[in-house]
């Protein structure tokens, strides 16, 4: 099928793109001597996650339960739930673990880590469990200079029940990177504490097989990862014009788009609407920090995906979006334009399935693992 | 099954609530002389709209031909499409047509009036279609006074193939409104736009059965819909913490929320973190015209749903919530919160199906038509 025959909104995946994202990350991570255990949260497919893992290990990272079943399911048996695991969901990670080769769980309170190792105790089984530090994205992870932290290795490392597989971050905050600089700094910073905090656990005789860190601005900003063991970027697979904005990806290493036919057009009010509302892109307002002009997306040509600059897309409500710009007076009722959403990983999970192209040939079609 | 038994996230309705809001509103609709055509994209669940127009006529209004071919084989006869038709969608939606009562397009420009006539032609049926007008909303619909809309009237009444049905605007801008004065001040306007355009066409010899307004904060706001036929409110049935911002509605009239359980919690950071994130509750902004500092969502106990105003909602990433304020303090992981989103239509949307609750008991579970 060719993309003209597509009905709108739907997601389109670049294939071509797409596998050329997987082979520079996995020929990135080589080269930096880390193991590259890809965030399939971005996409939640296994044959995204297949393509992404060919060249690297078997291990991915995922951020529910629903994606860990789909992926264990789909052949995949070394997954990282890297989400603090709820007490209430322990036995259901437990019954995972006993079917796959290791579902390593993250804790980042001693309540966690307690119900962890209680719930493994009672079924007698030792749970792979990775201390999350906050590196400064200030959203989960231990202080990495508190109290809690030791208290916290402590009890893990002790623990007959608890497999203590090492330390975890996630560097949210290269998210308000401006720019590549910016995103090499916190990168440093991050291997910096990880690398000293990993040094000083061994040096007190406790074992950290794993020091894990990873988001896509990071991993490609840093030329340097020593005393870093395995690397978690996600995003980088398809991209979007969130990590185009702040300097991460190229316009042209966007692997995902909406696709969305223009259904009103007023030029005398400079604007037009597309089918692709709120429920299609997400209302993520992008790189605002960088460009408050960004709009909720950059649209670009259907076939050769070229920027349309002179379009801005100014709102979004739940199934129109607002384009507005010099470009809407060429445009007429039926005409399609692609959309790079401004964060891939929210626009993606709105759909059921992407249409997945070489050039502008619908050559598969991938489900997502949705919900939790 | 009781709602701590339910796995989180995930989304809940409050029966009784969503009842008395529908009471309310069908009796409104009375008192106010128009019909109520609800708009089910709020939830998209036939066992909702069901309850929507019990008391009122069977008319819906739809924002997708998904919704519309659910609620379709949900038994809905008479179904209002209020998004300008795309023209490759057309022949789906005379299909569409031709399988129930009524199938209402709304359209906006010639060419997609043109579009519509001709398919119909080619069908040989008559198809009911609404010029949408554009009250000061400034998304779709035709400038009230300008040249566009008398050529399309020209166009649409003359046609043998168009049922011309008449006019149907929407107050888009309503949701800037900062309180129930400024929504007031909203609707009047709207009406006497739409009421005096209609009587300008009927003066003309156009026949215009119905003139369609509506918007939640409108028709609630107003107490004169004289010249108005038909309203077509939606969020009504289970509000938000936007429409509670702009004081459309009541803390406890809110009917829809999201079941999160505490995942990580550091009191000395000042956060505590939840498992609802931007995929469950999604990252609408909320009313910060009104509350620059409202986050997202309204935190809420699980049992009685009083408000626990020391919790905020200061961040969402995908996975995550992340909660400030001096409450962080009390909570634990594997504690339970439910949380009113800033926008139930955005938030409703994240979620597979609804648990349905009395009270605190699960009775049913509605699945919404997702997708286009």
């Amino acid at each position: 099928m060719h993309i003209d025959n597509l009905s709108t909104p739907c997601a389109v995946v670049d294939l071509e793109r797409l596998e050329k994202n997987a082979t520079r990350m996995a020929t990135r991570a080589k080269r930096l001597g880390v193991q590259l255990r890809p965030h399939v949260k971005t996409h939640k497919c296994v044959e995204a996650a297949r393509i992404q893992t060919a060249e690297a290990c078997g291990g991915i990272t995922v951020s529910t339960l629903a994606e860990a079943r789909a992926f264990a399911a789909g052949g995949f048996s070394d997954i990282t739930y890297a989400v603090p695991i709820a007490p209430q969901k322990i036995l259901m990670a437990i019954d995972l673990h006993t079917r796959i080769e290791a579902f390593n769980l993250v804790v980042d309170t001693l309540d966690a880590a307690a119900a962890v190792e209680a719930a493994a105790e009672a079924r007698g089984v030792r749970i792979p469990v990775f201390l999350e530090i906050d590196c400064g994205g200030g959203r989960t992870g231990v202080d990495p200079d508190g109290e809690v932290r030791d208290v916290l290795v402590r009890r893990i490392a002790a623990s007959e029940a608890i497999d203590f597989r090492g330390l975890l971050t996630h560097a949210g905050h290269a998210y308000r990177a401006r720019n590549r600089t910016d995103a090499y700094d916190i990168a440093c910073a991050e291997r910096n504490l990880m690398a000293t905090l990993a040094a000083e656990l061994r040096d007190r005789g406790v074992p950290v097989p794993v020091v894990s860190v990873g988001a896509t601005p990071t991993v490609l900003a840093i030329d340097d990862l020593t005393g870093i063991t395995e690397v978690r970027p996600g995003n980088y697979l398809i991209f979007d014009a969130f990590q185009n904005g702040i300097g991460t990806c190229e316009v042209d290493e966007i692997a995902f788009s909406v696709l969305a036919t223009v259904i009103s057009v007023h030029p005398e009010q400079n604007r037009a609407v597309v089918d692709a509302g709120a429920l299609a892109l997400s209302v993520d307002p992008g790189p605002v920090h960088v460009d408050p002009e960004c709009g909720f997306g950059r649209i670009v040509a259907v076939e050769d995906q070229h920027p349309l600059p002179g379009l801005r897309i100014a709102r979004l409500t739940q199934e129109h979006g607002t384009l507005t710009g010099p470009g809407v007076a060429a445009l007429r009722p039926g005409a399609r334009l692609r959309i790079f959403p401004n964060h891939s990983c929210l626009s993606a999970a709105c759909f059921e399935s992407y249409h997945v192209l070489r050039g502008t040939e619908v050559v598969d079609e991938w489900h997502p693992a949705r919900g939790w």
